[in-house]
């Protein structure tokens, strides 16, 4: 394995001495041995989620979805009516986090808190129909443009083999 | 792909009622579900990871070591004398969180910063006597701990496959 890209866009531009010693001392920084590291499961595994998430967004620019804003529409799409508790911990977000990211998405007119008639202390979720149509063009956009480029980088294959371990790993480890 | 644990834990326990109303309705909360998001390569990185970084930290205990802090003490042993913007950049780790990290490594006697004869606004990084004693204990733990549960659960032939393809997604996603 060779050193990250992080690294490499770190390193100061080759010939621009000019900014003094310190520059100059870190102009051609030589690649570090990433050694036993390169090995290790939960380096890889966050070095990896790390790179999907930054492309996701850049897929997701014209949206403005994060990752974790992208999971909670496509699960109250599919769940309809449960209340946030249950979207946010099946998500795994902490409550606070999540107020602050629904918060976001109502601002926005994406998702609305509904009082459940059942319990008033509890609020259901729903997709407003702006919400629906935004989750629908962001489902294309990670479709053709992340989804696919993983396909490319992996292969089919591959890339369902991929997420059954990742899948395996979550639901077991 | 069922619901994930934190799900589960986060359910109420049956038969205590006497907390009201709330949690009555919430008592048999039905398994909520995934569609798409379990096919999503950045959802269910994040899941394992998070996985794999919870194990970690149980299996450090005894070491209060963090997956980043056990990184940094890995590639300065790998690395002895380089500076710490290197260090931070190859492990992608940001300039304030890395100085409160080595902080944290400084304060146990686990690391030093010396400043460099070559440039004396930039420090090198060294593992002190305690640091290496404490990285050796370290990595037997992760291995015998750790990365053998992941043996266990993927098998040797998978998880090697898993690591390069996380690797490449790193690399050249």
């Amino acid at each position: 394995m060779t050193v990250s890209k992080t690294a490499e866009k770190s390193s100061e531009k080759p010939g621009d001495a000019a900014k003094g010693r310190k520059d100059a001392a870190e102009a051609q920084p030589e690649v570090l041995q990433l050694g036993e590291l390169s090995e290790q499961l939960g380096y890889v595994l966050k070095r990896a989620q790390l790179k999907v998430f930054e492309n996701f967004l850049r897929c997701m620019a014209s949206l403005q979805l994060t990752p974790a804003q992208f999971s909670v529409l496509l699960l109250v799409e599919k769940n309809p009516g449960r209340n946030q508790t249950e979207i946010a911990s099946t998500l795994g977000i902490l409550r606070p986090n999540f107020v602050a990211l629904l918060d976001n998405l109502e601002s926005r007119d994406l998702c609305a808190r509904i009082r459940s008639t059942n319990n008033r202390r509890s609020h259901i979720l729903v997709l407003t129909d702006k919400g629906k149509a935004v989750l629908t063009r962001a489902k294309k956009l990670v479709a053709t443009k992340h989804e696919a480029r993983l396909n490319d980088l992996l292969g089919q294959a591959n890339r369902e083999a991929l997420i059954e371990m990742l899948s395996k790993i979550a639901n077991e480890f």
